[in-house]
């Protein structure tokens, strides 16, 4: 016997005198004994060749049956860790290289939680929402799910809910569609993936708001699809700005994103009508056409579209959580089936359990009174950041916005000069206020410069706390 | 006035007379009236150019107060519809071209759900779960949700979830790690997106099983990725068949998908070996190891590997239900910034309404006793199919699998010199029995023939039917 089997010998009896089984475990013996052996032989390699005690040997040492031996020593031979050499007994494999012992668990600890704080854009207040209600909703949907609940899932979502969102769009939006023409998706990001890997030719040209939401560029990216900027004006974007060769527009024409602008009735016709005339798609993202304050919301450009060239595309990620999941496509009725046909491929993103909670919610009218309440809620705290920053009217350009959950604020002239919108963001957020500077949703040259408030989510002394501190630094500044 | 205008003019009036306003409808008579000449409006492009009614004549006709339509006129010429001419009134706009009338809304129907059937693989049997305690942590978890739950998600997903996850592993999987290590994602699907777009350089060669799961050539392709199959063997995929310049290797160890092979431990030392010799990944999809009848589970390849080079991918489709959309990836320590700094650009898709739920569910114990029972049932089940098909055994190559939820039978000489497998799963399927061919899970040429017979989801008297239509196909054909 060689020296370094002599030192693999000692080091695997070392191990086993480890071993500690213990009877009122919930595993069981064997499962103890095999998970120690295997143990031992993983978190040293120096066991390498040696050989294990006779089976009976070992039974009597750990007290229990040869049997619980012979069926743990059978499951890591079966596994490949122990060799059995006939005659000769039981030994660990010596073709184990380079395995590194097992990490040890460390003690993870919970990372604190980030509250949403002023002027986070873009999130409801989530403490105004009837919990209970919503809890109840989801607790009656699966505590005796109907049959179809655990059916093979649509990929195109929960019917009743594409039903809700169907009746919702009618009566909200002017938009008058067949639930069959309802996708429900994971939010906006699904939603744009499924349309340039679906619906567009590979390598398509897509026109863009300048500025727009930034993410748009990363999903176009993504997909191969090339993004086409254009700078948008007070209307949004101009039609007449779509180069030749655009196979597609993704536009918010309800509330631009993120200026606020609404692209007025001639532009929507002129869209519509490049889409006609191109054969292009015009993609209509309302991502918070809901909470609006004055008068009546435009009715959506899918609506006047008719749905022949126009998908629309919502989220409830405004309406009720980020966190939630949930968002939906509407379709084209020619561009369900290669949706489906695309979405029984790559299977659906959006979780079945919120689904039918949603549903319910929907139809029982309690989302729609929620809404209400919201509007009421969120233009009260628009007037009330509005009048806390009006000392400032010098040096940020506001005015009331009939709609939405932010304020975009243009930088005057006199603090232009002194400063970009980027560094006032970078400064306020040193102050643990946190602003979205206008132009990083740009990319194009020379960008507008300006500060997104974001008020819906914040109640009015987070507001005003942050109005003040922002007050103090652009004073600062100026 | 030119004939065309009295044209207009007539269609105008006309529409004007169908406008009903209901004083007990919930919405406003002035939403009222600003739709109902909306609708007019847009329905008959022959209305453009008309002049309305003044506003003290329509409130007459309609019985309103005049400013309720003054503010529908309003309303009307923001939005571009309508349009005011100093001194003469207010008209229909002349340049609404090419507008379309708004789609009716049909009734939908609701479509017939499709239930599972055997052999439908990778479903566990749903009407076996616990649905009124999971219902029940669901509400506890939102009824009066904790703070963190309302804060910014995490895009890692929600702690609790990841640290029983982290529990589950190291006591199921011999895999411990820290929940900081777990990611938890919408399912496999976006875990493979993740490490493609994430962790590996653009354009990388990944090496897949063949057979093995066909979405996985999509994901790579989607991803720009270039997949790169190996043909398995009865001991899975041999670390020594993949090329040079490989960057990434996806595999099934535990169970190899769809076969069913176990990948002995000199492979894994080898495949590990690889992973530290080239710098690559190795990527364990341990998709439905939880379910083993026979033996201890083999520990994970990712515990064997300390987690260095290795990413550990897991579900809870087949545990709990394929709708739930909820699976995870635990990354080595230096994959976990890069996982991080991706999904805060992208975005997570994993809905959070189910995660508090499911880690309550997890701490409580139910899910390992869920699991447990399970694990029996499919036990037995597996054992009547195998009886119920013993009499093929001239056809079919069938023995019992140590673990899993489907059975993979392979062709005989004897039926394989007479059809393939693909043509068997077509005509069992006009025969309402679901086959999947094992051929059909591969792209190199020669794929081996057989039949995936999924057996966990579907109960004795479903397996006994499907059996026995699928024996008598067999014996037509034979």
């Amino acid at each position: 016997m060689s020296n370094i089997v002599k030192i693999n010998q000692s080091n695997l009896d070392a191990a086993l005198l480890g071993i500690a089984l213990e009877r009122t475990a919930p595993d069981s013996l064997q499962a103890q004994l095999t998970e120690g052996l295997r143990h031992a032989i993983l978190n040293d390699p120096g066991t390498s060749g040696a050989r294990l005690p006779a089976s009976r040997k070992l039974a009597g040492e750990l007290s229990v049956s040869r049997t619980t031996v012979q069926i743990a020593y059978d499951q890591l031979i079966s596994e490949g860790y122990l060799t059995s050499r006939r005659g000769s007994g039981t030994f660990v494999a010596d073709n184990l290289p380079h395995l590194s012992p097992p990490v040890t668990k460390t003690a993870g600890l919970r990372p604190e939680a980030q509250p949403w704080r002023p002027f986070h854009t873009g999130v409801p207040d989530q403490a105004l929402f009837p919990h209970q209600s919503w809890a109840r909703h989801l607790e009656r949907a699966w505590r005796a799910p109907e049959n179809a609940l655990l059916a093979r899932p649509d990929p195109m979502g929960w019917y009743p809910l594409r039903q809700a969102i169907a009746d919702h769009l009618s009566a909200w939006r002017g938009l008058p569609c067949d639930p069959g023409q309802v996708l429900i998706t994971s939010g906006a990001w699904e939603a744009f993936e499924l349309i340039c890997r679906a619906l567009l030719p590979g390598g398509s040209a897509v026109a863009l708001e300048d500025p727009g939401w930034s993410p748009l560029r990363e999903v176009l990216d993504a997909c191969g699809a090339r993004a086409c900027p254009l700078r948008t004006d007070h209307e949004g974007l101009n039609p007449a700005d779509i180069p030749t060769g655009v196979a597609a527009a993704i536009v918010t024409p309800s509330r631009h994103y993120p200026t606020g602008a609404t692209m007025p009735l001639a532009r929507r016709a002129a869209l519509l009508d490049w889409a006609q005339q191109t054969g292009g798609l015009v993609v209509e993202d309302d991502y918070d056409s809901e909470f609006r304050y004055k008068g009546h919301p435009l009715p959506s450009l899918a609506g006047l579209d008719g749905l022949r060239h126009c998908i629309y595309i919502g989220s409830f990620s405004k309406l009720l959580s980020p966190a939630l999941r949930i968002g939906y496509a509407v379709l084209p009725q020619t561009q369900v089936d290669p949706a489906r046909h695309h979405l029984a491929r790559t299977g659906t993103r959006a979780s079945l359990i919120p689904q039918p909670a949603l549903a319910s919610f929907m139809t029982s009218g309690e989302f729609a009174t929620h809404l209400r309440r919201m509007r009421r809620i969120y233009a009260r705290r628009q007037e009330y950041l509005l009048s806390e920053l009006a000392p400032l009217s010098d040096l940020l350009d506001l005015s009331p916005d009939p709609a939405g959950m932010h304020l975009c604020a243009r930088l005057t002239p006199k603090l232009a000069g002194r400063i970009t919108d980027r560094h006032i963001a970078a400064r306020a957020q040193e102050r643990g206020v946190f602003l979205r500077a206008l132009s990083s949703h740009s990319v194009l040259p020379d960008p507008p410069q300006g500060l997104l408030l974001g008020y819906a989510g914040h109640d009015e002394a987070a507001l005003g706390a942050a109005a003040h501190t922002l007050a103090r630094l652009l004073r600062d500044i100026a």
